[in-house]
């Protein structure tokens, strides 16, 4: 038997929806089953949010792991004070809660970084509030052959070679090198994870990927990688490699640009899907929506996505692959 | 009430699965229901399929389309007698059978040209066979600027600016005018086929469509076709149009290159979709499959593809829209 893992999950701007769809997805029997949830932010947002929606449960501050997300009817809110409670203003962006949010966001890495947490998400933040505080580089972003965002929507699992680069800068950036490098941390992650030796195939930059990038620039680094014993295919014709995706032959997509990903993942469906950014050195998940300012306060929010990432942080922090339930959504 | 318009269906090639999911589709009542069905090909073929299958309706020899397509009982094959039965070959593909598909395909555009048939089908070809016979050029393909690729899978309907072009050249050759003009094809064709004013919206080229192509290249052809009273919308983010259109949003969306379109269509359903080259005289549709050698003569054929195509190009034909049943697949 595990240990569960605990898993951090900063609530995002407590101005927007995070609180709401945090709550929401805690109260749920499956996640303390997975995991010993942790809250990372505000006690008093939790308190109000869980006031609001009318739940039978305890809000408690702690400012250590110890003993911490054991009992269902108990939500722990790591909270070291960083935020008046006076600045929570729903559905209005200020400057101390964007404060408050970048100091959350160090708090949970360095909680990861220390090992007191096996996993950790991202809250919905709010881009105008962490402008406002002048922390918005608070964020983990994605960088050119460093780190690569990852969407999840139930077995279609897509990692983005490069994000948000002009088309004709993608098709000069390719190389054998990061090609090998993204198939490289696939490997490692996916094998520590609970998914030993994944499935890889890797989408070709041009239709039927044929094209003097894809046998240049993308195979090479394809090959270096399937001589180190890694399990990858491609460069495939992009317009095949979701599908087979979705259908069990590959784990996992390495695809070259923003939009092949994002393109499958938000027509194919949408509703239950979460990002990650793989190589970090922790488990680094996200919610794919915003703080929708417009509907705070009212109870409505939809928290699929965040029950997603938490049940995908907390199988994989165990070590267990992916979250199961989700794979047949 | 309209008068049926006569859709001409011609078989592919023959010693592939094309005979086996034309007959198909041809004996359900609802392909009677929408138009007059004629078949362009060979009455051997048509009958060996239909002896194959063990059908109860009768294979008719015609050279004309007077009265063709009335008889649900009634296969009526239009057969000028380009192919000697000889060269059936199932499975193996030979010169005859490229002649005579070239052949097929011509007759069948003299009809459509002449008024004689008001949509055409082409079954799956056989590349290696037109090769053979060097007749590869009678299969109508697409030109930059004159004609398109349209996918149409439910709701999701697709024309392609660009078809098998390096991503590299796509990003330069894109342009206001190429925009427009495709905008003002799709303008014209739907509102012929019974879609007037359709809602069309462009996909950017960059993520997000944020990049000088999108401002530059693109932006400009839409404002065109906007000043002319066509209702079009963007360049807009590549990764959600499609599901805008999925969702009912738009009509059909314009994407810059071959797997914008393909990712979308083939990752979100791939049975029920057909092809269609916009910008020819007349309805040219085709399915999305090939010949299937290694299970022809087994009546396993999936015929999902042709009777979309079939049902579509009736409904089109008849100045009616899309086929419906079609759009909740």
């Amino acid at each position: 038997m595990h240990n569960k893992p605990i898993v951090a999950t900063m609530i995002g701007d407590p101005c927007g929806i995070g609180p709401e769809v945090v709550v929401k997805s805690l109260v749920l029997d499956d996640i303390h089953a997975l995991c010993r949830p942790l809250v990372v932010g505000s006690v008093e947002s939790v308190q109000q949010t869980v006031d609001m929606l009318k739940y039978d449960v305890t809000v408690r501050r702690v400012t250590d792991v110890e003993g911490v997300g054991l009992d269902p009817k108990v939500i722990d809110v790591y909270d070291t004070g960083q935020l008046d409670p006076k600045y929570i203003t729903l559905g209005k962006a200020n400057a101390e809660c964007g404060h408050a949010s970048a100091a959350w966001l160090k708090e949970m890495d360095e909680l990861a970084l220390a090992g007191k947490v096996q996993a950790t998400i991202m809250g919905p933040i709010n881009t105008d509030a962490l402008k406002m505080a002048d922390k918005f580089d608070a964020v983990v972003g994605v960088e050119v052959g460093k780190t690569y965002l990852f969407l999840i929507t139930g077995p279609l699992r897509v990692v983005h070679l490069t994000d948000h680069i002009p088309l004709r800068q993608v098709c000069d950036i390719i190389s054998p090198d990061l090609v090998y490098k993204a198939l490289r941390t696939i490997h490692d992650d996916f094998t520590r994870w609970g998914i030993p030796n994944p499935r890889i195939v890797v989408a070709g930059l041009n239709a039927h990927a044929y094209g003097e990038e894809d046998t240049q620039q993308v195979a090479p680094g394809v090959e270096k990688a399937k001589a180190e014993g890694i399990d990858v295919t491609g460069p495939a014709p992009p317009d095949s490699v979701f599908r087979w995706c979705i259908d069990g032959k590959y784990d996992v997509v390495l695809c070259m640009f923003h939009d092949q990903g994002h393109i499958a993942v938000k027509t194919w469906g949408f509703v239950g899907n979460c990002a990650m950014i793989l190589g970090t050195p922790y488990i680094h998940m996200s919610v794919a929506h915003g703080t929708a300012f417009d509907i705070v306060g009212k109870g409505i929010a939809n928290h699929e996505m965040m029950l997603t990432s938490m049940r995908n942080a907390a199988s994989l922090g165990a070590g267990t692959g992916f979250y199961r339930e989700a794979a047949t959504a």
